[in-house]
C-alpha cells in the first residue's frame, strides 16, 4: 500500500454540491470508474440518512472491487441513547462494507449547542460507536468534524475526542476542515501536533473556502498525513471539496509519492464525472481542463514546439491532457499546421495549398471568425479550401419575421421559411420558435430530415453570442458559436456576420453539415 | 501605504485566457471599477504588441485615478540594440503611466535557446531597459519570468539577472512563477532566500496549474513579500493566474493585513469583471461565488441558522455576499437597500416599499435577470415599483423581418416597423438596419427623435448578448446588456427573454427612458 492512500467522496461530500445529484446506476458507474483508476477508499453515501444511498450499497456488495474499499459513512450514537439501538448506526452496518467512517464532534462549542449534549456525553458516544463497529468487523476511520476550529479555541477537548476515537479501535483518525476557511501554515503545524500526540499519522478532509483546499491537504501530508479526502473536480458543498483532480498529480508527479494510480486517464475520470453529474466541464481546471494546456499567440508557440518545459508544468501526456495550439489571431503556419495534422489532414513540406489555407483563416479572422472552440468549422475550411466539400444542399433563400402586437389582444410570434434545393428537389418549409433563430433551426431541420434520417439523433448542446465589437452598438458584429452533439461526440461550429440571423445560420449549417461528413465517413 | 499592495493585471495576463476579450471602452470600465474598489496598480496591458492596449492608455491618460496607479507592461530590449532605438520600448513611455512592468528572462535555458542571446547581453538588457525607464521618471517594476524553474536549475544566474534590475533602479523585483506548478513550501523558501539576498521584499506573481496559485502567492507574503499580483476571478492564461477575488479577502480578513480595500464591494467587482469579459459566473467560487455561502439540509440550515460561525469561515457580508439557504435567491435586503440607497433613494426604516421592491427584483433574478452592470435598469425598476415612472411612449406594435436571397440577384435585407404612441399623436416608422435589433433600433429613434431632440446626444456604446441556459439550444433564454452613452455618462440596462429580439427591444427602452429622465431633471 502507498504511504499516502487516496480517500474519494464524490459520491457523499460531492453530492452535497450545488446542481450535483446521481442515480444509483450512476454512482454505481462513478464507482467502477474510480476503482479502475486506482483510489483506495470510495465511500459511497450515508445509508442512513437517505434510501438511495442505501441502494447503492446493496448494488455494490454484489460487485467485487480490484482495489478500492466501499466505505459507508455515518454519524456517531446520539446522546442518551445505547449505539444497538441506534437506527441509523445499524443502517451502516447494513451497508455491508470492509469500512465505515464515522463523524463526530470535535468543536464543544458545537455539542453543546447544536447537539445539546455534555462533552462527557459526547466522548461516549464517540467510544461507543467506534467500539461497536470494530466488534462487527469493519475497518473504522473516524472523522472528527471541524476539527482544526476547535482545536485553535479549545485543543485540549480536541484531542480527547480523537483519543477517545483512537482507545476505541478506530484505525485511522481523519483530520476534517470542514468550514475550509483554515490557511496552510495552521493545517500543517495543527497536523504535525495531532500526529505527535496520538503517535500514528492520520488523514486530512479539507474544504475550499479559503481557495486553499488542495494547499491544505498538501500541507498536512508534510505534516505526516498518510491519507487524503476528497472528489473528483472538487465538487462539494459550498464552494467545493479537496480536488482529487488536481491533488493526485500534485503528490504523484510533483512529490514522487506513488499512489498507484494510472494519471494517464485523469482526464478521462473527471470529464466521465461531470458527464454524469451532467456538469459542463470547467476548461480552467488544473490538469485536465482543455485550457490547461493551451496556448495563444505563434511567437510563443514557436516557442513551446521548441522547448515544451519552458512553457508546462508537466507534459500533458502524463495526466491524459494534451497540448492545444489555438487558432487566434496572429496564427502562424506552424500553428494551423499543427492542427490540421491532428485533424487527419497530410501535407508534404512545401505544400502550396498550405498558404492558400493560411490566407483564408486569416481572411475569416480579420472578420472576427476564432476557430478556437470551432474545430468543425475549421475542418469544414480545409475541406473547401481543398476542394474536397460537397454542399448538403443549396440554399434558394430564407426570411424570417418577428412581430410583437401590445394592447388587449396581444401576441408575439416568430416564424421563419426556408427554400431550398436537395439532390434536386426543392423543398420548401416554415415553422415558428421561441426567437428568429430557433425558427430557422426548426424550419431547416424540417427540409433535411426526409433527405438525411441521421439527423434526428443530432441536437444542438450549447449556442453562445458574442458580440465582436461592441463599440459600434446594435450594428455591431455578431459571432455565434454553436455546440452540437450526436449524443457521444460534440463539435463546435462559428458563424459571423452583421446579423446575428446570418451568423447563426451559417453556424448551423457548419454543424450539420460537418455531423453528415462524418456519419458517412 | 498598506505593508502588501495589490497589483491587477486583468487587463493584461488575464486577457490571455481562453474566450477573454474586452473592447477598450470595456477596460475603462474595470479600471475604474477597480480604483474605486481601491486595488494599488492597474496593468492595463502591453502597449507595444497590440493598437487596442495602446488606445487604453491613450484614454487611461485623460482620466483621473483615486487609488491606483495605472501601469503599461513591456519587454526587456530586444538583443543586439540600443534601447533608445527599440519601438516596443518607446510604446511603453509613449503610454505615459506614472509605472512600467518590463519582464526579462531569467532562465538561463530560456535565454539562450529561445532568445538566442548570451547570458551576460540578457543581463545587459535587463539592466539597459531598467535605467533607461528610470531615467525618464517611471516607476519600475522588475518581473523575472520563470524565476522559480529558473532558480532551481541556476540560482546564480537567476539571482545576476533581478539583481541586474535592482542595481539600474529598479523600484521593486517581482518573482514571477510562470509555468505555474511550484508548490507552496518551495515558493516559500525561495522567496525567503531572494528576499535575504537582495536586502529588500519583493512581489510575487503566480498562476495557478498545479491548482495552488493562491496559497503560493500566500507563502511568498509569509516569507516577506510586499506585493502580490493576480487578477479578478483568477481569469488567465491556461488555468488561470493568482486569484485576486480570493486572496484579497484571505489577506485582508484572515491574515489581519490591511489593504485598505472595500471588500464589502468584492462580490460585485468579480460580477462586474464577469459581465464585462461576457462569462458566466462562477458559483463555485470562493467568497464571491453564489454557492459559496449555500446551505443544503434542514438540520445543517437550523445549525447554520443557531451559530452561524460553525458553518460559514467569514461572514459573508464582509465580501458583498450573503447565506443562502436552499433555493438560491441572490438579492438579500440590505443589498437591495444599499444598492438603492447608492442612488439617492431613501428609505425609513420598516417602509413596507422595501418589501415590494425585493420581491420584484427577486421574481427578475428567477426570470435570468442580472443588474450587477444595468445600474440604469435597476433604477427604472425602483422607479416603477415606487409608482415614479412615467413612460416616455405606449407601443403598439412592433415587427421586424430579415430576409437572405441567395443566387445571381441576391440579397440581404432587415427592416423593422415601429407603431407607437406619444403625447397623444400616433407615430408609425420603419428603417432597416443591419440585423433586426439594429433595425428596430433605428426605426424607434426615428419615431421619438421629433419628440425628444435630445436624443440625438445618445447612442449606444456596447451591445452584449448572453445564452442564460445553453443546454437547451437556440431556444434557450437570452440576456441582452446595452451600455448607453451620451458622451459623457455611460449607463447599462438589460433585458431578458427566450427570444432575443425582445430582449434587446426591453434594454434599449429601458436605456432610453433613463436618458431622458436624467436630462429633464
Amino acid at each position: 500500500m502507498s504511504p499516502v492512500t487516496i480517500y474519494d467522496t464524490t459520491l457523499r461530500d460531492g453530492t452535497q454540491g450545488t446542481g450535483i445529484s446521481y442515480s444509483t446506476l450512476d454512482k454505481i458507474r462513478v464507482a467502477e470508474k474510480l476503482d479502475e483508476f486506482g483510489v483506495h477508499y470510495i465511500e459511497g453515501g450515508w445509508p442512513g440518512s437517505n434510501p438511495k444511498d442505501a441502494a447503492f450499497f446493496e448494488e455494490a456488495s454484489k460487485r467485487s472491487w480490484k482495489t478500492a474499499k466501499i466505505t459507508a459513512f455515518g454519524m456517531t450514537r446520539r446522546g442518551k441513547m445505547k449505539v444497538e439501538d441506534d437506527p441509523q448506526v445499524k443502517m451502516l452496518l447494513d451497508a455491508k462494507t470492509p469500512a465505515v467512517t464515522v463523524v463526530g464532534k470535535t468543536w464543544a462549542l458545537h455539542v453543546t449547542e447544536v447537539f445539546q449534549v455534555s462533552l462527557e456525553e459526547n466522548l461516549a458516544m464517540i467510544s461507543d460507536t467506534v467500539a461497536y463497529l470494530k466488534k462487527h468487523g469493519r475497518e473504522v476511520l473516524y472523522d472528527a468534524e471541524h476539527f482544526f476550529d476547535s482545536f485553535k479555541e479549545n485543543p485540549e477537548y480536541s484531542l480527547k475526542t480523537i483519543k477517545a476515537a483512537q482507545d476505541a479501535g478506530a484505525d485511522l483518525i481523519v483530520l476534517c476542515e470542514t468550514n475550509g476557511g483554515a490557511l496552510p501554515e495552521f493545517v500543517e503545524e495543527t497536523t504535525r501536533k495531532v500526529i505527535a500526540h496520538l503517535g500514528r499519522p492520520v488523514g486530512i478532509h479539507t474544504h475550499n473556502d479559503g481557495g486553499v483546499g488542495v494547499a491544505n491537504a498538501l500541507a498536512a501530508v508534510r505534516a505526516g498525513a498518510c491519507q487524503v479526502q476528497g472528489t473528483i473536480n472538487g465538487y462539494g458543498e459550498r464552494v467545493g471539496n479537496c480536488n482529487l483532480t488536481t491533488i493526485m498529480p500534485n503528490l504523484q508527479i510533483k512529490m514522487g509519492i506513488d499512489l498507484g494510480l494510472d494519471l494517464t486517464r485523469l482526464r478521462e475520470l473527471a470529464n466521465f464525472v461531470d458527464e454524469l453529474a451532467n456538469v459542463p466541464h470547467d476548461i480552467r481546471a488544473p490538469y485536465v481542463g482543455v485550457a490547461a494546456f493551451t496556448h495563444k499567440g505563434g511567437l510563443h508557440v514557436h516557442a513551446v514546439q521548441k522547448l515544451a518545459r519552458t512553457y508546462e508544468h508537466v507534459d500533458p501526456a502524463l495526466v491524459g491532457n494534451q497540448r492545444v495550439i489555438t487558432i487566434s489571431d496572429m496564427s502562424g503556419q506552424s500553428n494551423v499546421m499543427m492542427k490540421a495534422e491532428g485533424m487527419g489532414f497530410k501535407f508534404a513540406k512545401g505544400d502550396a495549398r498550405v498558404q492558400t489555407i493560411l490566407s483564408e483563416v486569416k481572411r475569416l479572422e480579420s472578420e472576427g471568425y476564432e476557430f478556437e472552440a470551432a474545430e468543425a468549422s475549421f475542418e469544414m475550411l480545409i475541406r473547401k479550401q481543398l476542394g474536397q466539400h460537397k454542399p448538403v444542399f443549396d440554399l434558394i433563400e430564407y426570411h424570417s419575421t418577428h412581430r410583437f402586437h401590445g394592447g388587449e389582444h396581444g401576441f408575439e410570434t416568430c416564424e421563419a421559411t426556408i427554400k431550398l434545393e436537395v439532390d434536386g428537389s426543392r423543398v420548401y418549409t416554415v415553422d415558428e420558435g421561441d426567437g428568429p433563430v430557433n425558427a430557422l433551426d426548426n424550419a431547416l431541420r424540417k427540409a433535411l430530415l426526409p433527405f438525411f434520417p441521421a439527423l434526428k439523433d443530432m441536437r444542438l448542446a450549447d449556442y453562445k453570442v458574442r458580440i465582436i465589437d461592441g463599440g459600434t452598438g446594435t450594428a455591431a458584429k455578431t459571432r455565434v458559436l454553436i455546440t452540437s452533439t450526436d449524443g457521444n461526440a460534440t463539435w463546435g461550429t462559428v458563424g459571423v456576420s452583421c446579423n446575428i440571423i446570418d451568423a447563426s445560420w451559417k453556424a448551423l449549417v457548419d454543424g450539420i453539415e460537418y455531423f453528415l461528413l462524418k456519419r458517412a465517413a
